[in-house]
């Protein structure tokens, strides 16, 4: 509302959700994510039916600003070879923040086991977003098949953020630029 | 022992705990495993210091079996390239298996969120050798770059396990070993 400075309590689940999900995982409880948000578990279940939902809900409200940051907009300029390569550019400059853990959207579902469940389906959602925009410059682009080379980018780009979001890995020395850049002259790609 | 043919408790808690960990994830609590094993919780923490130790155990007495099943024996026919693909074939292979839910080192690393974690140091370290093992391989196969070509392999790896054990990807049409077919012969591997 106007007349406040406040964030509504559903706004407010949604911000320690996204927070708390990222750093301790999915499986952190109602009460500790009720106490961070600040709102009581009675009005929690009386905007969501679960903390299922809550999550599921939290990973939605994310994805657009998620993509937005990785994907070029329709009117940023740039050969498609240079949108693809935008995208893990801007994952590797990711990697390197104190608080990156790896896309949001793959842990959840490594975590969640549960293809089924509410947020798994979010999830999964928000990755074949990901995948269609790999495929669609694929195919701008002239790959010899579009559909492959947006699936090896795929696991490439969550290789990736499996392994620097564990601390296996860092990704500041261009390691999946060049991988990708191999992938794509592979391709046959402008 | 010779005299009985059941498990020791020891046994049955990292047998339980290998399951009920990959299956359900790592928040499974000390109530759940002390019953799937048939161990009474003053048992487990005779043998055990914590919920957290049994998961670095199990872990850990899983992992030179999971490298066998991968990794070509010295002795094992083959050139370091057709060395390297045969881990892939193999991940392909468990990738149809229906309790497959993809490494469960990988798994195990994203879930904890902590690379301090005693399970999470197991965890690294199976994953490292299994680094070091595509490593000797590229610099037997004359490899350009081959800590580099093992890096990326393990990207891909990587992402295969975390997207076909959480169902976003399927790898039975050869989509890992293609990859990693390009990246081969760009490293100019034999």
């Amino acid at each position: 509302m106007a007349t406040t400075d406040k964030a509504s309590p559903r706004d407010r689940l949604l911000d320690a959700a996204a927070e708390l999900f990222y750093h301790d995982g999915v499986s952190i409880g109602v009460e500790a994510l009720c106490r961070t948000a600040g709102v009581s578990k009675r009005s929690m279940y009386q905007l969501f039916d679960s903390k299922d939902e809550v999550l599921a809900a939290s990973l939605e409200r994310r994805a657009p600003g998620y993509a937005a940051r990785l994907i070029p907009g329709p009117d940023d300029a740039g050969t498609p070879r240079e949108r693809i390569l935008y995208v893990f550019e801007q994952a590797e400059r990711a990697s390197t923040e104190p608080a990156y853990m790896g896309c949001p959207f793959l842990a959840a579902l490594v975590e969640l086991k549960d293809p089924d469940h509410p947020a798994s389906v979010v999830a999964r959602t928000a990755k074949e977003s990901l995948q269609e925009a790999f495929r669609a410059q694929a195919e701008l682009g002239g790959a010899q098949d579009p559909a492959l080379l947006a699936r090896q980018l795929m696991l490439v780009f969550d290789g990736a953020s499996a392994r620097a979001g564990t601390k296996v890995e860092t990704l500041d020395d261009g390691l999946t630029t060049r991988t990708v850049t191999v992938l794509l002259d592979a391709a046959g790609m402008r």
